[in-house]
């Protein structure tokens, strides 16, 4: 029955959101439609990719799941790129790799603190999460330093370099947790609802179906961004940072909530951390090397206040992650941050 | 006999103080005078609100000792903020948070590690103490990233938005550590020297007694600053974060190194960074709404230097408490640091 | 055999670099043959301050190789000062001090962790080293924070103040791990490799000759690198961070490279971490009284490169090692935040 409803929803929200699109109706509008119909198809896009991964068997669906578990973002960020709108790409990266740090793990930390007194998770896993975003930073920063002093194209070849760098140690990172040190991470494995219901073949077809469909609803959407931004008189830093992120990572924030209150905290971090290592560590390089194929090289130099606001994510993150052990309260010092950044970003 | 010592000590420079402001003394002089006259009224102070918390029961005292606990600091603020000398706030703000977490700490933990070779504290209170540390340099942070491309206007609503959210954050934070996580953070009770020695009448009226003596010396020490700063050629930076500051802790001074010889490092590790995480989370943010209740706010933004004396002590501190021990090179360690820290400021 | 190639290389190379020097030749030869020979020369100073610091004893051959241990570092850094090569000299302690954290540390725990699956060391000295990190980084952060508004007078107060107390904190860490608190940091013992094959005599012969030839090949050195840094373009940062580094190095890199493939990662790690310790907090604060002795001071302002290089450094070695553990992923994890800084620095 509910699965019904989601199929429904989700062909209803992309009729209509192409229908308003073609029909050139009210941008308002469409913003907010194309806006409920990339929840629908990233949804769908999860489940489709999920399904592959569990015929793929255990090694490459775990590959398929770490690469492609944020498709839908990749998806969005690669129209971005096309129209040249870098800010924006910037904007949304930072965006849900603070979103995922602060409101998702936040909201799972707080609810399933509620519930539980204290939740446990593998503290070896949190403390090489911690290294991961601690590269990530890194890897931010150092451009966004050096651009200073550097011609656009010396930026450009750093940024290029960096990207392979990052993207070389992404793979490594894959052959250390799923090959050579699988065991020693994982605590709760994330479960992906048994049995899939459809075969190889409807899954594959599937996912090509789901990846289409994420792609015109992403183009629908980015489209309308612009005069939706300056319609409520937002700048983009925020539309990009927190309404386009949070759109984005619907799927990850219900299912890491629904972890955690099942007090599978483990899970709801490996989520929320493991999406937003995965955004920094490969959708990023992998946006700047697609940029570069494109002709005009997207640079890894982020703003300052998105720097900021990374490293400052990353720093609550892990101070609150690293004793391998979560509290409500730990949730309201995330959401604490997160409201912070919101109104400053709000605020630009 | 050392009890009445402590009575005629207060009365005596009070009295001094008094006579030497409204006899238009030597400013010098009254700055000197008025400086030992607020330790001993804070001192009384402190005595009053504990014993007042203590007939209020375990869960209102805990309140009113977590809240009050730096009320003479407050007080000699508001009378900064009342004379618009935002700039010494901060200054006394930023100087009371290093102060606590590199002085105060730093010779108990040199006093006590002198004396015993280690000495051990609970590990979790340890790392909430980080995070929420973590939280305070964020948020003073935050306004500062931001505020470089605001107007005056929007730097006083981030502010003002921020100062809310830190004491509600605050606020949740006793409901945590004195409520729903009780028996899980503390490990040694900070003693209060046994059964008061007043009734709760007699409490009360000395703590009104006490905050009107606070007041009356805050503002003679405050009227003598400007001409003792100009007088020696100091800066107000160093004055408001070195000598305003050591003054007005010097009761949290003496009660941590004493704990720390008893090997009660835990108790004194409490004092010292609870009582700048109440500057910085509660103070701070209460002092904002105090100065836009005044019909002026003052904004969060603090200067680049407060800002990395008060990151740089944080991590230092973070550092060597995250383990739950302590030993004598860890107090050199926090001096050395409180120590350079000094010279800069004094040199500015 | 082994033994006598080394000094055969040594002897070859140190009379080649002399030859090439005084025979006026061609000045990337020079540099080249002077960059074999300081290799050969500073690891002749190596074995003969071990052996001196064996003859003398446990505690002061402790000292002796605590304060000496990159006496070949300290010999070519006064050249430089000597020169008034000052960016020269912070350019190759930064790099010295990332080239131990990152690279030297890097393929120890890479070379270990492809050997062994998980290589434990001491928590405790994880710990404290990592508190004595951070002091190095606020000891060079905070001049580099407050030159901006100081006069040249103020910072070299600043800076000679700084030194000061950096050596006297360097002094007592040496007092608390080597004599209060011995037992409670070691794991392994570093060996040297038993028995010395040479008398006191001698040793003492060979250190004086040792230091001769390395303060000679130093100047050789020192003098080719203006021209080799024209002839091929480069810049004088990344010659002094990568380079000179590198080959000043040399001797630690093999040694902890060595112990790390034996399972002595512990030996490793406080060869590695030491080293960049002793850079930090004394053979800097050395350099500035030196060069104040030489009639012109030398100030602790690194440039905002430099310190971003070595906080980024910092922050990734403190995160891997604070767990006591490492393995052949966290060598990676070192490597890539060094290839992304010596990038970055070449392209300056």
């Amino acid at each position: 029955m509910k699965k019904y409803a989601f199929y429904i929803a989700l062909i209803v929200s992309f009729a209509a959101s192409g229908a308003l699109h073609y029909g050139h109706a009210n941008m308002t509008l469409q913003f907010a439609v194309s806006a409920v119909a990339i929840i629908f198809v990233a949804g769908f896009l999860g489940r489709a990719t999920e399904s592959v991964a569990h015929h793929a068997g255990e090694r490459i669906g775990g590959f398929l799941n770490a690469t492609f578990g944020n498709a839908a973002e990749l998806i969005i960020a690669i129209f971005l790129v096309k129209d040249g709108l870098f800010d924006m790409v910037k904007a949304s990266l930072t965006g849900s790799i603070i979103g995922n740090l602060l409101l998702v793990l936040g909201i799972s930390v707080l609810a399933g603190g509620l519930k539980f007194k204290e939740q446990n998770f593998n503290v070896k896993m949190a403390g090489h999460n911690a290294s991961l975003m601690f590269l990530a930073v890194i890897a931010l920063i150092i451009p966004a330093v050096f651009a200073r002093s550097f011609t656009i194209k010396e930026t450009s070849t750093l940024s290029l370099l960096v990207a392979g760098i990052l993207i070389v140690a992404y793979l490594l990172w894959l052959l250390f947790s799923m090959v050579t040190h699988r065991n020693m991470l994982s605590d709760e494995v994330v479960e992906h609802g048994g049995e899939p219901a459809w075969s190889m073949k409807l899954a594959i077809l599937f996912l090509i179906v789901a990846t289409i469909m994420t792609a015109f609803v992403s183009e629908w959407l980015v489209g309308t961004v612009e005069s939706f931004t300056a319609e409520f008189g937002l700048s983009e830093l925020f539309v990009g940072a927190f309404l386009i992120a949070i759109i984005g990572n619907a799927a990850e924030h219900s299912a890491a909530v629904m972890l955690a209150t099942k007090n599978k905290i483990g899970a709801a971090v490996e989520i929320a951390i493991g999406s937003s290592l995965q955004i920094a560590l490969f959708v990023s390089p992998v946006l700047v090397v697609v940029s570069w194929l494109f002709g005009r090289t997207m640079d890894l130099v982020f703003s300052f206040y998105e720097l900021a606001a990374i490293a400052v994510a990353v720093l609550i993150c892990k101070s609150i992650s690293q004793d391998g052990q979560t509290n409500w309260y730990e949730g309201v010092l995330l959401l604490v941050v997160y409201c912070i950044l919101g109104i400053a970003f709000f605020l630009v």
